[in-house]
């Protein structure tokens, strides 16, 4: 049995500095805080397994704030367990430039914020990804050095999203039984009532995907205890609907949306302070109290340490892998076998779409690290996602390393996200890239939070001809470039694509997107070269380089930068392809370098199957477009360039109208 | 009972159709028309109410085909029902360019397609608009003049995709009972069998949401027919499972992936027409069987001229009126509305943040125009789009006129364009404009349909503070930009949110978005001006025409261009300042138009607290931007702007450094 009055008190101090933390910011969302402050004492305190010495340690339980509004419980509780870069000026400071408390919990800012969270939904997106990983590193490196949980506190915001259902449909088949949904079932929304919206029995929507699911009352530290233990022994995902009361010990606000998101106010405050029986003055916490959280953060040491002590016991080649693995280090093997793949690309020089490239590299990668886990929304044989090694990762055999992730694009980049937050794994999936828009949200975290995911988007333009334009992205290369710290690559052939791959390997802190072409592409460059020349971003890749004339390309349209250069050479006027793989990467680069590229063109095209936006770095004042000015059209591939007029034609006479 | 002969060969018109089409293609999806050509002939033949010959009649059964990909299922059905506009050489030119049969059913192509479907759960989303405006207008006219159904045809994806849990959610809440989906339960999906991705109780999860189910053989007409009976009488939307075959007929590839996403060839065609006991040619339909369909279409015809009767018979304001809104014609009474407001407005000079002054703007609206229908993802009062017109559309009052959407921004907008579709309403709905990411495939389908809806996007930059860069949107402008026939607009002053609500309500074939502040801004148009300036797209809002520096900007940015022009102007160098309520305005102007605004400036600066990218037709070569650079930080308003660099100073040395 708990000591209430021990527990209740250690819960106010999560309160209280919530309702002191978000007056002060005259800005925030006390509700929350107040109304899982039991929760996340009971949680905290005898639950999970981590050590605040240690934020890091690989074999912790996670916890996600999937309702990132409610930052104050996590902040507070940081502070409290003894976390030490998590300080009570920090606290003091919420929600001010330069503070490590943002409105929402940003990923980096300080150690126990395992993700960024604020756009609902993605928190518990991302936690079917870190039940993911654990259940796949189980599986590779057993229980002894992997065997945790994941928590997640979620709201109803974060189950009205659509994301939830694509999340929680894919946890509950994969039967990852280490997820532990916790829904602060507060029956208010921002609006008011959640009844004014909504009316789902999220019990009987749970178990209609496979989960395990309790009801309890969130104020009941035994009721939560007691279900917290069992949801640990459960086969399957475990849902656990908590009612609690928003705001709770606010006399005048608990239980109505008005606790949501604005401070209470001081007259409230005092208030609520005296219903809970909390004498102290702004950000004060009695000692006894600090120390029975202070004691409560120590619990892990001894398991951490015995788990050092098996990761030392370990063999020495199974810990240094561990240790690779879990610092994100690249095996030494990639660099020797990509090298040894290029040399044979040079050689063969084929004729593939970049997708199958892609598949190509990715056959080489996945053989040397065994870290990549791939996957696809439904659509494998589109995106060549799947290789030799990568057999399906399933309920039956974690073991597997390919995800089929369903037609389920945010659920996946979401988890994917997960997976490189969890650590020890590189994740890659696939869907077309008009469907980017999907799972967006998704992506700009990734970005925002400087994460290695790969996302494999193929059917990259009208190329891909007869589905049309709901599948033809014609936006989506101008609308990913605008998120910042996320790389496009658009490969050109094969080799572009073996090179672009091996960037986004090597950006720890980047999310990638590969821009695939659906249809089959020359190979442009066809010699080995050591150095990787996509890393410059742009480079000339035909013609001379004092030329007067220079074409840029990217992807399936490099080709025909590099036959405009000819053309116009051919008619004697000296003209230079440049091939675009990334913009980003271009824009990186030293000035001297950027101007090597432009050289002393008098004129300037680009060719890009897509909108105009971003390129004007390029072009400058004078420079022409050739690309789409609207959406594309159902039709034969040769049809749609031709009536699209992306054309050597059209970019030749771009070229000549500059001269 | 059914004629069981005639039925089957009925529905092997559409099979043999649909697989002579996509062998002619060379590419397409035979498997979801074969699978659901029984379906299709009762619901078409038996069930929907419709007239060929009146295809735009307002008061028909509308058919959503959600699970786009098995478009030759809509255009074979029109075709043998006598739609007009729809040939067999269209279907002979099924997926060319050119013609109206596109890949996947294209809004706008031929008669009979109600929304453009492809991107899985896009429809499904619609058709809860649909049935939201179906109610609505009865509620408003009455079952003389609206009573009809929308049905439904999804697919394992439609149903995986996040989207469908939002909509079936406020579906069920909102009880629309005259909403009926059927879905293909086929087994499959591109990947393999869904059991590979997927193990949801589906009739569970409707259920869970407050929906009537029933689950039926989909290849037994009598079963088909009663259950669609049953569903009409539901006072919940209804699930119908139909357990299909994929492919049906096909003997080598039924019931499996391959009969999904590519031709048969025509080995299996010719198997399967033998086993289907079709004895016809490629694209040949018998004159008995052209003649049943034929006559099933003609069934309308007696209930439309009942309807038209009803129609004339009704008092001659309401019959204009509906005739109006059905038309989508604005009111006269808007216009002189709009010029009172816009005369107070210049007298009072209010100080409001945009997102106030487009409340204000939507007071003066949905006064004039009862055809308004709005509502927020549970964001009412950040978005302010309620105004004292608008109350709550509850499952228990369908004539109110807000809808709360819950937090469902992706369901939220797929309705809205649902609502446009059926007609006789203008649907907008709120977020916040980071939040667009949420909702981007159903904003670009509205986008690539032409249809008016208006999205109510908040807190749009920055500016909003301390709730941080999850919430802070940096790159949305650019990426809502780069959305061919989107228009964007980003009010400067409640003058200018007026002007923009004027023509997003104008524009009848495009959609709008209003960026619209958080923070107050001070009025910069203060004189009533007759013409609409905002039209434009740019204009000069302060200084000399022939000044040497111009500075641009937009939104809650524009108040620094005019400050910096100021300031310029009192150093003595001559300045001016330009806002840009909407760059695709303005791209649409004269070239010699465009000049003036350009004027004679040796020096131009952008501000915006955005993205560089998309400004180049502003700035030219050497033009400087005052924007943002990367994400956005938590922090108070004036800290941040002037963190990021984004103060007039600034715009003032980025000038000077031109000169």
């Amino acid at each position: 049995m708990t000591d209430r009055a021990k527990h209740d008190a250690m819960a106010n101090a999560i309160r209280a500095l919530s309702m002191d933390a978000v007056q002060a910011a005259n800005s925030g969302h006390p509700g929350l805080p107040m109304g899982g402050a039991d929760i996340a004492t009971v949680l905290f305190t005898k639950i999970m397994k981590f050590d605040p010495k240690a934020p890091h340690w690989p074999d912790r339980d996670r916890f996600v704030l999937s309702a990132g509004h409610g930052s104050m419980l996590l902040y507070s509780s940081l502070y409290l367990l003894g976390y030490e870069d998590m300080t009570l000026d920090d606290i003091k400071n919420f929600r001010q430039l330069g503070y490590k408390t943002a409105g929402h919990p940003e990923y980096g800012h300080a150690d126990g914020i395992e993700t960024t969270t604020g756009p609902l939904g993605q928190g518990l997106g991302n936690s079917v990804g870190m039940a993911i990983a654990e259940a796949h590193l189980n599986a590779e490196f057993g229980d002894d050095l992997v065997n945790h949980f994941t928590y997640v506190y979620a709201g109803d915001g974060c189950l009205m999203e659509g994301i939830s259902q694509e999340s929680i449909s894919l946890a509950g088949h994969l039967k990852l039984n280490k997820l532990i949904v916790i829904w602060d079932n507060n029956d208010i929304t921002i609006d008011g009532k959640v009844s004014m919206a909504d009316s789902t029995d999220q019990i009987a929507r749970f178990k209609a995907v496979g989960w395990n699911t309790m009801e309890i009352d969130g104020h009941d530290p035994d009721q939560i205890e007691a279900a917290l233990k069992d949801a640990q022994k459960s086969d399957k995902p475990t849902l656990i609907s908590a009612k609690t009361t928003i705001g709770f010990g606010s006399p005048n606000k608990a239980g109505t949306s008005k606790a949501h998101g604005s401070p209470l106010g001081n007259d409230e405050i005092a208030l609520a302070k005296a219903e809970l029986g909390w004498k102290y003055g702004p950000f004060e916490v009695p000692e006894d109290l600090m120390d029975a959280w202070r004691l409560a953060g120590n619990r892990g040491t001894k398991a951490r340490s015995a788990w050092t002590d098996r990761l030392n016991a370990t063999d020495a080649e199974t810990k240094a892998e561990f240790e690779r693995r879990m610092r994100g280090d690249l095996p030494e093997a990639l660099k020797t076998a990509m090298a040894d793949y290029k040399r044979k690309l040079a050689e063969e020089k084929p004729k593939l779409a970049t997708r199958a490239s892609s598949q190509k590299a990715l056959e080489v990668i996945n053989g040397a690290m065994p870290e990549t886990i791939g996957g696809s929304a439904d659509l494998t044989g589109s995106n060549n996602t799947n290789t030799s090694q990568t057999l399906p990762f399933t309920s039956n055999d974690y073991s597997g390393r390919y995800i089929h992730y369903g037609i389920r694009e945010h659920g996946m980049v979401a988890a994917m996200n997960g997976i490189a937050l969890h650590g020890g794994l590189y994740p890659y999936g696939g869907t077309f890239l008009t469907f980017t828009d999907y799972c967006r949200p998704s992506i700009r975290l990734a970005a925002l939070m400087g994460i290695r995911v790969g996302l494999v988007m193929t059917h990259d333009s009208i190329g891909l001809g007869e589905d049309g334009p709901t599948h033809q992205p014609v936006e989506h290369l101008a609308a990913l470039r605008a998120i910042p710290g996320l790389l496009v690559f658009r490969p050109a052939d094969a080799m572009e694509a073996a090179e672009c791959w091996e960037i986004a390997l090597e950006r720890f802190k980047q999310p990638s997107v590969l821009a695939l072409s659906r249809q089959n592409l020359p190979t442009l460059r066809t010699e080995y070269s050591k150095d990787n020349l996509c890393l410059r971003g742009a480079y000339s890749i035909w013609g001379d380089k004092d030329a007067e004339v220079v074409f840029f390309g990217t992807g399936s349209e490099t080709q025909l930068a590099v036959e405009a250069a000819k053309e116009l050479t051919d008619e004697g006027i000296s003209a230079r392809a440049v091939s675009v793989p990334s913009m980003e990467l271009f824009a990186a680069q030293s000035d001297d370098y950027k101007r090597t590229v432009f050289g002393k063109a008098r004129a300037r095209v680009a060719i890009e199957a897509g909108v105009e936006m971003g390129w004007s770095k390029f072009l400058g004042e004078n420079g022409r477009f050739v690309g789409m000015t609207g959406f594309g059209a159902s039709g034969e591939i040769n049809a749609l360039y031709k009536h699209f007029g992306i054309t050597t034609k059209a970019a030749v006479e771009a070229a000549k109208a500059q001269l």
